[in-house]
């Protein structure tokens, strides 16, 4: 079996390897081909043009920064005219739901089957095969694909082309809504007289647990603000989200406060910290310079 | 060891119930004597005048609708001059931080410790001895009080006097605030073509993950808006932390932007339902009539 991964990051590498340990033959493509170069020794082939690396593949997998590139990476070159007609290209990359259905649409055309499958669970997930997979597509091409999708974690089918992008919408809003309540509540009563960590204790638990409340409350109370997750992400995500709901007519007033929020933030000098410092823009909207101390 | 109970609703009957259990002598008062009556064959003392059943104890705990009722039950009559000197007074009601302080602060002036003590976790959380209980008032007095805290669950000490309050209210913001990230997710995910209840199934697990998404999103899947927790309590709720957050110079815009959406939904009749209800609130306000046909 043949798979062929282009896009050797941070994720594309640690799924590659997984691959290549479980045995498959697998075909490596990265721009930069320097970081490709590392999964030479554990059985890939190495090589300096896309086109070449899924030429005999039953299977491509992109892990791409975004939608354009994922548009020039298959479109731009001669890489859908050397797919064979059984190839499932399965994009993994985080783009918007509209793209995806594009790609699957002009991979149709030349009788190709797409899949799009985001995945949350971080580097960390992709080390343990503990990702979550959020699948778009045709059932049939997720059935083929499910052997490769046990490697890195759990998928599930959520909808057509466009679907698992939806999905890996949704967690991105939850989550950044989620950090706002957090970080509004705690510093309300910390701002109020209580002590902040004693409130995460005594609520963790209830109605009002979360691993935001866990992880990234967490980080709030320790001024741990070192970049899991970037507030510039986050906010990019949450644009992703608008942009999709006025393309589907759907009205998302909590995702537009957050937006907001994140925006103010990232104005304020914020961006390259941890989602979870939009803390820091609560605290300083309330004048809270103890907390603000804890940068 | 003599506890007089003051109120025995939903939930001061069942901790009313446990303390016989467990051996305590427990005097029962409530306006309505005959809900009081129910624990008169478990061996409670049944009284009809709330200053009677204090007259002995060494512990006073109240379960009382709102701050307005703690007022009046504890200084409009005879109780607070009928109590002991080294009573203590433990109100589980939920009520605004400034109420808890003020009724601490008249304790005080007579000698009488107090402790504010709001719980989470329902009915369900009483009968097991779940509940999370967030106290404010005195470390001294949270100490005395512990072998009670340990029958009705688990006890967090957040500060203060009124702590335990702003602790209680930072839960309800958190869970209100919550249901909206997940409704407004779950419905952008259905408008866009996407299946909701195998988008909820994908991303559970992840950080997007909560008791809310597991709890209320299956209440919103379902369509099933039994009020286990009213729109119209959430929306108090909200208003009660808006208020707090007024008298503390505090800007919450998160809460703020909650407060509108269940203000909306209860303006359009859901005021009865369960508060993850407000997701029929943004699934009408986006002209989903398939998710309307749910009710």
């Amino acid at each position: 079996m043949n798979i062929a991964v282009l896009g050797i990051g941070q994720m594309g590498y640690r799924l590659a390897r997984r691959l290549c340990e479980v045995g498959y033959n697998v075909h490596a493509w990265n721009r930069t081909r320097q970081k490709a170069e590392q999964l030479a020794p554990i059985g890939a082939t190495i090589h300096a043009d896309a086109a070449q690396a899924v030429r005999a593949a039953d299977f491509v997998l992109c892990f791409l920064d975004n939608g354009p590139v994922v548009d020039e990476v298959l479109f731009a070159g001669q890489v859908a005219q050397a797919l064979q007609p059984d190839t499932l290209v399965i994009d993994f990359s985080s783009i918007s739901p509209s793209e995806a259905r594009d790609h699957a649409a002009r991979l149709s055309a030349i009788g190709i089957s797409h899949l799009d499958a985001p995945m949350s669970g971080g580097t960390l997930g992709a080390e343990q095969g503990t990702l979550a997979i959020m699948v778009g597509g045709k059932p049939a091409a997720f059935g083929r694909a499910e052997a490769i999708f046990q490697v890195f974690g759990r998928a599930t089918h959520v909808g057509p082309h466009g679907a698992g992008q939806l999905a890996k919408l949704a967690n991105q809003m939850i989550v950044g809504i989620t950090i706002g309540a957090v970080a509004e509540a705690l510093l309300l009563c910390e701002k109020g007289g209580a002590k902040m960590a004693k409130v995460r204790e005594a609520i963790m638990g209830g109605f009002a647990d979360s691993r935001v409340l866990q992880v990234h409350g967490q980080r709030m109370l320790e001024g741990d603000f070192a970049p899991y997750g970037r507030m510039s992400i986050q906010l990019n995500d949450l644009r992703n989200v608008l942009a999709t709901a006025k393309e589907i007519g759907f009205d998302a007033p909590v995702t537009q406060m957050l937006e907001r929020l994140y925006s103010d933030g990232i104005a304020h000098g914020l961006g390259d910290l941890d989602q979870s410092a939009l803390f820091i823009e609560l605290a300083s909207r309330n004048g809270m310079s103890a907390v603000k101390d804890l940068l």
